[in-house]
């Protein structure tokens, strides 16, 4: 039997590269969170310098020489010699590193290097231009990362759309063609779902949230919920940045960001536990495995399902705020003593369409995506213009939502994605919704006493399920494969849709 | 003429390296201010990572081929042809090049991979020892690291002593020899003032320093101060870290630590500005020549010349409180109120002997630094063992300062810099010494208005003249070259012990 043992020259190579890797990481978090504004300069060389030396290695003779002795060059093929076969692990890790490898050896190191300096230089310009709600000033930048990701599009090859070899990044095996008869089955029930809602006689008042709630306890509120979930901070750290994110460099160091406002409660709270979700699952990665494909999470569209999981299925459920919300109560008694549990579920749920998709209920999140994966698509396929964006955004939002930024920094520059070259990530984000429904309900099935515990403030149950489901798994099987595995089946919308037409339903009276 | 452009194949791979190196020096920073603890074992594999690539890049082929077609490569004597000279610039890089080059290629990648990371894991080790003043926890450590340096010295390679060539790396042309000599001229004087100041009828009283000072206000006032010196906080921060410090990514993101303690007022204050000198030094580097070794500091000993001019010449001395002390009784009206401009110059100059090296007065430190010295010398020459350290340290003590600590964590394991391998670091603390007075005193010549302009409580007209005199060459001149040119002399203790005995008998009327 052939095993990681065997494949032990490669394995050291891969983790001297993600130690590299995790560097550069360390360096992109610092940016958002401690660098002071006259760094950002070097710190794009610094990046993509460390980018650039991960890439040659990763495409190098000696990589490429091992792989040979094991898989067919062209295909990918593992080669299996009669009575002396590939352990599963050892398996997936071929076949993984296989993927990894065959697109970095598409894209030549000075465009790695290039593309990374672009996109975090890109980065820096996108945050004042929000500020600022100045496209202009982001425009220039805009089109050189655009046309960098059609290079790199052409570069990876493709079938159908260009668009395709940056969707298979984030969640490889997805197309345009499945994404769009994805969506539109969603799309064919939400929107209806969405006019209910607006005819409903039912109005759910969120005013209170808006009240004024002291920051550092907002903080550590975000905090205790975070310890209850099981994120360890012994191996990680919440800091603040002006885009929540999280990344990590060992599972022994996993660190999520928030932000907070006074006026807001909902936005650092949900954070947190958004945040959190992708936390557990980068705790949860199997620390033997680091530096291999099967020591990495799966998927961007999976992770996401982690994530709001612990946002939406749990931190917008009843059970959950049965019991925290006295705690919350607690921490902010002036604001929140009149406001009953039902009351506060209700806020927390209200649907509305609205301008900034991080803050967006359940329902119209996913109009925002498709709002993007459109726009994208036909960016990269070249149908539209960058200068065009503001006015397309704004057209869309009326069409989608009925609604129209006022500028553009609530408008079109509000997501962070685009400057530093993320396009193809935005699907992920439904992908994930959906995934998280899915996933949610078989828990709730073999673990028939998940909510009795979540209302008990018991969290840790469905951690440990995620863990042992998911996140220990890291790329062993493709996406379509762990959710076979976890749920039976592959990516199927209805438990999502089912869940918020009932969800809804019961909320708004319909 | 051959200038800077000849050799842009050699400074373009240098630039990466440079650049290397400035992420691992923000991966160290994290792991002494924000790191979680359980990030400590990876944090170690991605520094000795970087500093492996970062030394196989330096001693590349490349670089040896390079440096072949301009440099005699067995003595460093650079080739000049007839008609076609190096310009001074030029000159000096391929002699600092050369330098590095050859000290790195006498260590094999492996050991510095080894090095590095045994000494990122050393620190966290030591840091656990200190806090629990457990000694044997710190010593298996302590003795990987040392025989990994007395290693080292035999790699580099020695005419006398194997700490020569240890001294080298932190002070070029440093050599035991050398620093003896000096050491016991200063001694010499040193110890009858310290003697007269110990019979002195003169008391002073520091009481009122370590009354209850709140900690964020020590933070603002500390902030204060660097503003004033001119430190840019455009281009760096202040953080909190267990030992302050002082790192670079790049001229335009330089960073200082601090730490602060409710009932030290010295502490966090003398700490900023401590360390606000070293951060000028770095802010005022050469951007132009990142990357170059005329982009970078010259020695550590000249490093600590800045350091400890801000601290003592400048921040103990009247003219400058005369400004501040104001602020400061503003800022804690309660506890500084009775305390006059005088009581409170010379409470911040009081001679005592006492454990702690970072809390020294300006007199007694540099007994410190002697007795490190001699062990330093022991241990590399093998004439010490390392589990004999608090025996010897304790005697030491008793010895030159009369007084022994009554365990190890405020004795022997007080220091950081033998857990990160800084053997031979220490002397320079008291070359800074030396030189910062022998600077001071050749500014004041320059400058005569200058302790009115301080008085005045501006402290930018030093700034810039260290920036022109010191700072922005680098290390175009070698460290005494650099002495000669700005004082007109090599290192001279004169100046240090004049300034002392003056000061000191003045304070304690002798």
């Amino acid at each position: 039997m052939k095993t990681l043992k065997t494949v032990e020259p490669l394995t050291t190579r891969l983790l001297e590269i993600q130690r590299i890797n995790s560097a550069a990481s360390l360096l992109s978090w610092d940016q958002e969170t401690y660098m002071p504004a006259g760094g950002g300069e070097a710190r794009a060389e610094q990046i993509s310098t460390l980018q650039g030396i991960a890439h040659q290695k990763l495409v190098s003779p000696e990589i490429e020489g091992l792989l040979a002795a094991w898989i067919a060059p062209q295909t990918g093929a593992i080669q299996d010699s009669p009575g002396d076969a590939w352990d599963a692990p050892s398996r997936a890790l071929l076949r993984e590193v296989w993927r990894d490898y065959s697109r970095a050896k598409k894209l030549p190191s000075d465009f790695v290097i290039t593309l990374s300096r672009e996109c975090s230089l890109a980065q820096q310009v996108w945050a004042e231009a929000k500020k600022a709600s100045n496209f202009a000033l982001f425009l220039p930048n805009l089109r050189t990362i655009l046309s960098l990701k059609q290079q790199e599009a052409h570069y990876l090859g493709y079938k159908d759309s260009p668009y395709d070899a940056l969707l298979d990044a984030y969640e490889p095996g997805s197309t345009v063609a499945t994404l769009r008869l994805l969506f539109a089955q969603v799309k064919a029930r939400l929107v209806p779902l969405l006019q209910k809602i607006q005819n409903s006689q039912t109005l759910v008042d969120d005013s209170a949230l808006f009240r004024s709630y002291d920051t550092a306890q907002q903080m550590e509120f975000g905090r205790l919920v975070l310890v209850a979930m099981g994120y360890d901070f012994e191996r990680g750290r919440l800091d603040l940045s002006s885009h929540p994110f999280t990344t990590s460099f060992h599972p022994t160091d996993v660190r999520v960001t928030t932000r907070v406002f006074e006026h807001d409660l909902q936005s650092c709270l949900f954070s947190c536990i958004h945040e959190g979700g992708h936390g557990l699952y980068e705790q949860g990665l199997d620390t033997r495995y680091f530096g291999m494909p099967i020591g990495e999470s799966v998927s961007l569209g999976i992770h996401e399902s982690q994530s709001r999981m612990w946002e939406n299925c749990v931190g917008r459920s009843r059970p959950f705020w049965r019991f925290f919300y006295p705690l919350l109560q607690q921490t902010f008694p002036q604001q929140l003593g009149s406001l009953d549990g039902d009351q506060f579920y209700a806020a927390i749920n209200r649907v509305k369409p609205s301008l900034i998709r991080v803050e967006a209920d359940e329902l119209t999140y996913n109009l925002h995506i498709m709002l993007r994966f459109e726009i994208e698509q036909d960016l990269i396929e070249g149908r539209t213009s960058p200068e065009n964006l503001p006015r397309i955004w704004n057209q869309k939002m009326q069409d989608y939502l009925g609604i129209v930024p006022s500028n553009d920094g609530e408008g079109v520059l509000q997501d962070v994605h685009w400057s530093f070259g993320a396009f193809g990530y935005f699907p992920t984000y439904t992908l994930g919704n959906l995934y998280s429904v899915q996933f949610y309900e078989q828990a709730k099935l073999e673990m028939p006493q998940l909510e009795a515990s979540i209302e008990a403030g018991q969290l840790l149950e469905l951690r440990r399920w995620l863990e042992q489901k998911i996140h220990r798994w890291g790329r062993m099987f493709t996406p379509d494969h762990l959710a076979q595995r976890v749920t039976g089946k592959s990516l199927d919308p209805e438990p999502f849709l089912s869940y918020v037409e009932k969800k809804y339903s019961e909320i708004y009276k319909l």
